[in-house]
C-alpha cells in the first residue's frame, strides 16, 4: 500500500530506537552566497552514513517472524547495502548482499563490518539481478529492494517528516533523485505533513532518466549513466514513479562541474563530509535552476559515504 | 599577567557574542576501536574554522580605543591569520597580516574574505619577523602574537573551560601542541576548573620541540620541522613554556603515518573534516602512548581548515 499519514507515522515510531534524529545545520557563508535561509538535514550523520538506514530499518522491522526467518537479501553497491546489513544485524537475521566486484573497498568493508554476507558479481545490472535471483532461490531469504518497496519509501519519508517538525517554516524542500525512494518519500511527507511545501528534485544531467520520465509522463530508463553522483545512477521504479508524478512539483538537472563545485563548497563551509550525490541539490542553487532568493529552503543531505582515495577534484 | 580563574572567566564572557559554543560529538566506532568513551570538542566547527578565533577575539576586544586605533598585525600562515582578520573586521579596525608567499590559496582567500591586509614574504621565520617589524613601524599597529600573549592564552583556555562544563566527568584531556597557546590555555583551564583532570599534549615526532623542552626542562627550538600537521611546526614561546612546565602532565610524540591514519579515521567515522594538526591526539591513541582504556577522554579538535587539493593520502 502506498504510504499515507498513518503508515509514515508508524514508520517513524518503529525506526526511532535504531536511528539518529539527525541535526539541522546552516552556514552563514552559504546563505550569503545564495541570499536564502538554507537548512541542511544531516542524513550524512545518520547511522551507517545515509538516509537509507531509515528505509532498511522500517522494512526489516516490519517483517514478521515467518517472513524474516531465512534472512533478507538485496543487490546494491552503495548505501542500501550497508543499511540493510546493519538492520539485519540488529534483528539478528542474515543479510545476503550482492555487490558488483568493482565496488569500493570502503563500502565492502562497511557491509562486512555489519556482518553482511557478500556475493560478488560482474558490474552489470543483469549480473546483479541474476545473482540475486540465485541467492533468493537458494536461501529463501526475502528481497528488500533499495527503493521500489513501500516500506522503504515510508522509511525514507521519515527524514522529511522530521525536517518539517524541526523547522516548520520550510516552503521548499530539495532532494536528489536516483531510484526515487527518498524523493517519493519526501513528496508524500510534504503532502501529508506540510502541504504548502514545494518539492523539487535534482538529478545529474548525465543520469537524467527521472527528469525525462517526469516531463514525458512515461517511464524512461537510465541508460549508461555517467555521473560522479554514484547514488543517482539508477532508474525510477514502478512504485516510486507514480508517487513522484503525483506529488513532486519540479525536477531539474545539473552538470558534473556544478556537482563537484557544490560538494567542495559544502565541505569548506560546513566542515562536513557529504557525498557527491548529496551535493546535487546545492548544484541546482549554483545553476539558479529555480527561484529561491529570500526563501527558507530545506535540503536533505542524503549521505556522507565517500571514498577518500577517489575524490572528484 | 598569567591567566587565572578570573581572567579566563572574563575571557569566556567577553568572546561569547562572537564565537560558537562548539558541540561535542562521539563516535561509536571510535569508542569501540579504543575501548574508551571519547568526546570530541569540535573547534573545527568554530567561527573561522579553528579555536584560534577564541584567542584572537579575546585579544582584540581587550584592547582599548587608544591601543587599537592603528589596527592589529601578526605573521601567520595559518588559522591565526584568519581569526585575527575576522576579529579585527568585527571591531572595524585594520588587520595587517604577514603571510609566507607559499601559503595555501585557501588560507589567503580566507584572510582576504575577512578584509585582512596581506603582505607576502619569503617563507622563512626570519623574513616573517623582519617584514612584520617593518609593518609595525610603518603602521603603528599593535602586534597580536599567535600564542605568546596572555590574552591569546586566556582565550584559548575557554575551549577547555566549556568542555568541562559540557562534560564534567572528563578525567583526561588531550590536545595538540605547536606554539603552546592551546596547550597552556587548556592546562590552566584544567587547573582552575577541573583540577583532577590529567592534561596530555601530543606532538609530531618530526616537530618535537615541546617534547624535548618539557623533558629537558629548558627551551629547545623547533628546527626544520617536517610534518603534515602544519599548525604544529612552531616552537614554544616564553610565555607558554613555563605554564606548560607547571601544569601539563605528559607530552608524547607520534609518527606521520599515525597522524594520517587518525585523520582519515575521524573523517570516515564522524563525517567531519578535521585538519592534520587535529588528528595528532587521536594518533597518540592509535600508538597507545598512554593508558586510556575504559576512561572518559576529552579531545579538542583544534581546526578544520584543509586544503582539499593537497590531502595527505
Amino acid at each position: 500500500m502506498i504510504p499515507n499519514k498513518e503508515t509514515i507515522t508508524q514508520a517513524a515510531e518503529r525506526i526511532l530506537p535504531y536511528i539518529h534524529r539527525t541535526p539541522l545545520i546552516t552556514s552563514k557563508r552559504i546563505n550569503k552566497i545564495f541570499n536564502a535561509d538554507i537548512y541542511f538535514k544531516c542524513e550524512n550523520l545518520q547511522k551507517a552514513g545515509a538516509f537509507k538506514t531509515r528505509g532498511a530499518i522500517n522494512a526489516v522491522f516490519s517483517l514478521n517472524e515467518h517472513e524474516f526467518k531465512n534472512g533478507v537479501a538485496t543487490h546494491s553497491s552503495g548505501n542500501h547495502a550497508q543499511a540493510l546489513a546493519r538492520a539485519a544485524s540488529i534483528r539478528r537475521i542474515k543479510a545476503y548482499i550482492v555487490m558488483p566486484e568493482d565496488s569500493s573497498k570502503v563500502k565492502i568493508e562497511a557491509v562486512k563490518s555489519y556482518g553482511g554476507i557478500i556475493t560478488f558479481c560482474k558490474p552489470t545490472l543483469e549480473a546483479r539481478e541474476t545473482t540475486l535471483a540465485l541467492i533468493l532461490e537458494k536461501t529463501k531469504a526475502i528481497e528488500i529492494h533499495p527503493y521500489d518497496n513501500y516500506k522503504i519509501i515510508a522509511g525514507q519519508a521519515t527524514a522529511a517528516k522530521e525536517f518539517f517538525e524541526q523547522i516548520p517554516e520550510i516552503k521548499t524542500i530539495i532532494v536528489p533523485v536516483g531510484g526515487g525512494g527518498l524523493l517519493s518519500g519526501t513528496a508524500l511527507a510534504a503532502h501529508y505533513f506540510s502541504s504548502d511545501t514545494r518539492v523539487i528534485a535534482v538529478e545529474p544531467e548525465q543520469a537524467n532518466d527521472a527528469f525525462k520520465s517526469f516531463y514525458s509522463g512515461s517511464f524512461v530508463p537510465s541508460l549508461n549513466p555517467d555521473t560522479i553522483a554514484d547514488g543517482l545512477r539508477t532508474s525510477l521504479g514502478t512504485k516510486t514513479f507514480p508517487i513522484i508524478q503525483k506529488h513532486v512539483h519540479q525536477i531539474v538537472t545539473v552538470s558534473e562541474k556544478s556537482i563537484i563545485e557544490a560538494m567542495r563548497l559544502v565541505w569548506e563551509s560546513t566542515k562536513m563530509i557529504i557525498e557527491a550525490s548529496s551535493a546535487v541539490p546545492i548544484a541546482a542553487l549554483l545553476e539558479k535552476k529555480f527561484n529561491f532568493e529570500g526563501q527558507k529552503i530545506g535540503i536533505v543531505i542524503s549521505g556522507g559515504n565517500v571514498d577518500f582515495d577517489n575524490l572528484p577534484w
